[in-house]
């Protein structure tokens, strides 16, 4: 079986989703990628999460040939490889539809970042995509759906992705990503604390501003980069 | 015992409401049918549902004349049978008081499309009915409950039960209907997580727009007819 | 020991208070009265919930004198007291600071009758008192809680307390009471669940109506009074 | 081992803040002096909450020099020691991202005293700091977020930090401080009960205004000094 430890890295990055709350039922998928193989391991489509083992994990190449494995894979799977070709330093994607990031993909607003805990994750706010055009869905959806992710981050001015590890898709639910699977899955949980705080703080103040562009550094820059002073390492 | 394994899934569909957190106490009643034998399969009113069993289960035919049963079928039985001879292709009912569905109800206001979460399972906004008159409320209340909804579902333009399976009562709440009584308690679950949605949405911009009807379409037929791409079958 | 029995059947009001989500630490409190004796079982003041048993209950007389206790009782004994006196017909009284209906109380409204379960169980809106003078709170400032309430139930036109079992207190909390603990208790979870949904269906829609006097009676009578067809009695 | 007893305390107080949902992985952090031995005990950086032991526990001194302990403390410690020598009286702090009392600082907005629930512990709103400079963000980052909460209370008119035993610091989140390790948390749990409500009053109506003066003091007193009459001391 190819890809054991990431198999039951994705699995669990999976399992997490669930445990945070930001799945019901099958909604939601995690995967992970093996740069040096190029080689994508995604949760199958539509299986009860409860019964998901590592091996019914779905191995695909960056084009999201099945290489391996008898389900077939998360229905998401093209907006998976697409940015795994286009943002080429992340590990892993996760994909909900978080209750309180969804109503902000729904309503077409980004996510301000009106606070530290938004900074220590996210250098920005969370971006959301331009709505996908008939022609986009009636074509290669799932692709498009990527498309319009990098679009985002390749406009003017462009994002870096590793910066900001989300967006939010119009009138959908975020994808998000990080080094991998694991950093992903935590990735999109604390993207779901964001958007609920975000949310408080927008109907208590419609005109809130956001964060200073220093604040937004210093607490960025606390837990990433060379000179974090955040944990144990 | 007449429909031994309806009644289990019947009983099942009452408990998944419970798990889910849409009834408190002993609100919420799910049924289903027997089309063949013309039998419908009911909750028990105001058991607790700890102790709820598959003999409590309630059987009436499909004018709600108890076929078989020692207790009091739920007291909204007369809408889960109308809703049964005029929606001739469903197979199970929901009625639960769940909190964001019943928020939407009691302004009087549908729940639009906001998303794909809501066009996976709803295609198009989940319609809310007319308050019913005095006159509908001083006779056979129960009955008219369901005439109000069949009448928002024949009205013009038509709805088609079977896109979309739920109605909010106006001042009253959900009911919610599927295939199979499971069918309708997991509709009745994504009913309440897109209400949920729907009013995050709402209040951090009421002039949101819904979908287009391009999206609306490419993700209901995801999961739904003969071209279905999710899930393993 | 006086009492054993309602001593255990105010324990389980005031546990079932915690299980239901409606207290925070050592708030919130439930009593109960025997009318041929005259004598109330109420929660001791600051106790924690899971060390309370039935001989901790306090008895007092009904005006507040303590007959049998090594405990003080809870603070707001006073206003539980006038309810009882006041108030002939209730048998059990409950005090939280939930934190739907206190939002309510906090903001001086009262909690429309917006749908069917507020009309279930209450027969109106439930009203808020007026604010306290600086002289009633100078005062005897529980027991003048207790005269805000029954002045707004005595005030024109009256509410009669046994149609509506509950009474929000103006920058405080609400008060819910019941013919026994176990309904007071029952009474106060229902109240938060509809004060969940007022809140809903307010910010989805200020100018949302209350529900027709038709269908309020329809609701109330039928779980109340003579002719009520819900449940197996 | 130096301050057995304390560091089980402060590990109790940060394990009540997981316990009661304020906190999320590892954010948060609680801490405890011994004022004798002019020592300081916290939470160190970055470390699980479900693997956390007391002697992980990091002892400092009054300026945040580490004195024992082999990990490294919490980020925010030097706000922690700045609130210990500044408000003498305190015996131990707690800083978290909860999501209403965040939602208020990131609006930048105090939490007015809307009821008794807030009286009962906080007597007078809980104020908000000024936002950072940029010179201030760019040096000494945790210690001038500590100055910033102290300013606020020797503004004018002064607050006294034991009356109001918490601050929020604009674009963060909560700082909060008791007699103890263990009053603190409780007090960043009560916090988090208040702000939720005053969240639900402001939304519901914006205009809503604070309890009296005679009301504040009431329940404050009834909790506080020399007359308090609630609980069983």
């Amino acid at each position: 079986m190819l890809l054991k430890r990431l198999r039951e890295e994705v699995l669990e990055a999976n399992l997490e989703l669930v445990r945070k709350g930001l799945v019901l039922y099958t909604f939601g998928n995690a995967s992970g990628v093996d740069r040096e193989q190029g080689l994508v391991v995604i949760k199958p489509s539509g299986v009860d999460y409860d019964v998901l083992k590592a091996e019914d994990m779905v191995v695909t190449d960056l084009n999201g040939r099945v290489v391996e494995g008898t389900l077939r894979p998360s229905s998401d799977l093209d907006t998976h490889t697409l940015l795994y070709r286009e943002f080429v330093k992340i590990g892993g994607v996760v994909h909900t539809h978080s209750e309180f990031a969804t109503g902000f993909a729904q309503a077409g607003m980004e996510i301000p970042a009106f606070g530290t805990t938004h900074a220590d994750y996210f250098h920005g706010p969370v971006p959301v995509s331009l709505p996908l055009t008939d022609e986009a869905i009636h074509g290669r959806y799932v692709h498009e759906t990527g498309l319009a992710i990098v679009a985002r981050f390749q406009g003017s001015p462009a994002i870096d992705p590793m910066a900001v590890p989300a967006c939010l898709v119009a009138g959908h639910a975020p994808f998000v990503w990080g080094k991998s699977a694991a950093e992903a899955a935590y990735h999109a949980v604390v993207l779901e604390a964001i958007a609920k705080m975000a949310y408080r703080t927008l109907t208590l103040k419609p005109s809130a501003g956001e964060v200073s562009q220093a604040l937004l550094d210093r607490h960025y820059l606390r837990k990433h980069g060379g000179n974090a002073t955040y944990g144990q390492n």
